[in-house]
């Protein structure tokens, strides 16, 4: 039974390789990066956010991107975005071949002091020429907004200062703006909530994607609202890879294989294979030692032994 | 903000001291069940299904019954169901003072078969005067419904199939019934079509409760789109206590925490503190020697610690 409230299609934004691993204390030798995304593309994921352009000193598991990027040059048709905090790192993107940049960006205060040593604006004003830049190369820029939800020194985030912050990205050029819950403890309430107030600050829910963490189970509840109004961009994260601040050894990103399963059952095309994606996450999780925390990737394990 | 289209106030039918504890190898000792019932009535908890009357060879974790049960006499105004599968059943149950029991069907032959050892319409049979006498004592039944939306030797259950068996149900005098998905695999479509199918075969939402395993991490999407098909009724477990036969290290049923966290969210009436609920499922983790799988409460526990 198809629903005429929901998309008939929705495009995965795959980020397993950057923000998955981004949080991992085991280093990943470039090697079985290269393969992971390698093997996400083959699943049939057509957008998967590489690396990150980030100086080595704060991220030391993407520290190798420039060595990694390279790699990739053989996956035609896919898109690799890659995060860029700054100009140099934007530099570093470009000089390396990357055809898509994103920018990290917080909808409160608190967050963009701890994250990014500096105000809101004192961020904008960082990635105004950055966003230039990349427009001037033909590189889309995609915005990522933290914390649209909730702060964990602030609490509940105002719709109003998120729609601000919004705004203000897509005035800089940002091409599409991912709303990230990023201490997963948004209900489906705040996202029709957000989702309406966006629509009535005219931006379409077609620039936008959700990013929601899945730390109080509530991700995929979360998603299923999104797609009703609209929003067929979802974030997500194979095998569930990703930390979270306040829960380290439970889960972060929402696992790409619990949303494919969800979508599958709706009949919503993303043109993913789900065994064979179930299959890369498990073969990532021996690298890392630890069972991967989708419920998905799980029940389809055991199912198999 | 409220939306119109999801109820003011839920019932949370708790199953962890029953579907919960049934397939946990660990023995837990009858004092310590009797603790768990009171912590979650303290909670706020006002239906708990207690316990279960069958013969102690099929389920030895729930043998004590009639040992637990009047230790429970104290939880004034708290309604503690217990599951009987026979008329032996609910003369041991009646006995000892129970004032509401439960009956296990099947929507399925399949698994008719494998847990009953009877087809749907000898089990109908069986039911037939436990039903009848139970109502002449004055006790309400509930009836199970397990695999409305799928189930492991015939994959998809056609809607058709389970609002008859339904429909025999409520005709035998059940005055709830309890649509299980037993092996986790629903989806939010499945639940529209099925509660719609019901509706049109003129059986109310207020007489259904959904029965949801989280096992490929649905069970919030699916409750909520119940939510929004008028049930108000929704089992749980607390700290998401109980297996399944296809993911015995992965979860079983929703997670009452999970679930409080987004009806709370969601500004839905429940009667119950997270807080009291989350300690208490941590304390049974202790007893269990395992942690909780509930998403909620391994993000509250790593918050506080």
């Amino acid at each position: 039974m198809t629903d005429p409230t929901l998309p008939a299609r929705v495009r995965i934004h795959e980020v397993g390789p950057r923000d998955g691993l981004q949080n991992e204390k085991t280093v990943v030798p470039v090697a079985v990066k290269s393969e992971f995304i390698h093997r996400l593309a083959a699943a049939g994921l057509t957008t998967i956010e590489a690396t990150s352009f980030v100086h080595p000193r704060w991220v030391p598991q993407l520290a190798d991107a420039e060595e990694l990027f390279p790699l990739l040059r053989d996956l035609n048709g896919v898109r690799l975005p890659v995060l860029v905090p700054n100009e140099r790192g934007l530099d570093r993107a470009l000089a390396h071949g990357a055809r898509e940049v994103a920018v990290f960006a917080s909808a409160t205060e608190s967050f963009s002091h701890a994250n990014l040593n500096r105000s809101i604006d004192e961020s904008l004003v960082m990635f105004t020429p950055v966003v230039a830049r990349a427009i001037d190369a033909e590189v889309p820029v995609r915005g990522y907004l933290s914390m649209c939800f909730g702060d964990p020194w602030e609490g509940a985030v105002p719709v109003a200062q998120v729609v601000r912050v919004a705004r203000r990205l897509f005035d800089l050029g940002c091409a599409e703006l991912s709303l990230g819950d990023t201490i997963g403890v948004a209900t489906p309430g705040q996202v029709t909530e957000l989702l309406t107030a966006l629509n009535e600050a005219d931006i379409p829910a077609d620039r936008l994607a959700v990013h929601f963490h899945d730390t109080y189970g509530q991700a995929l509840a979360n998603t299923l609202t999104a797609l009703r109004h609209g929003v067929t961009t979802v974030d997500a994260s194979a095998g569930g890879l990703g930390g979270c601040p306040f829960a380290r050894t439970a889960t972060g990103n929402l696992a790409t294989e619990d949303l494919l399963w969800m979508l599958r059952g709706l009949g919503i095309e993303t043109g993913v294979d789900l065994d064979r994606l179930t299959d890369t996450s498990l073969w990532l999780a021996g690298h890392l030692g630890r069972p991967s925390p989708s419920r998905t990737v799980r029940a389809l394990s055991h199912k198999e032994s």
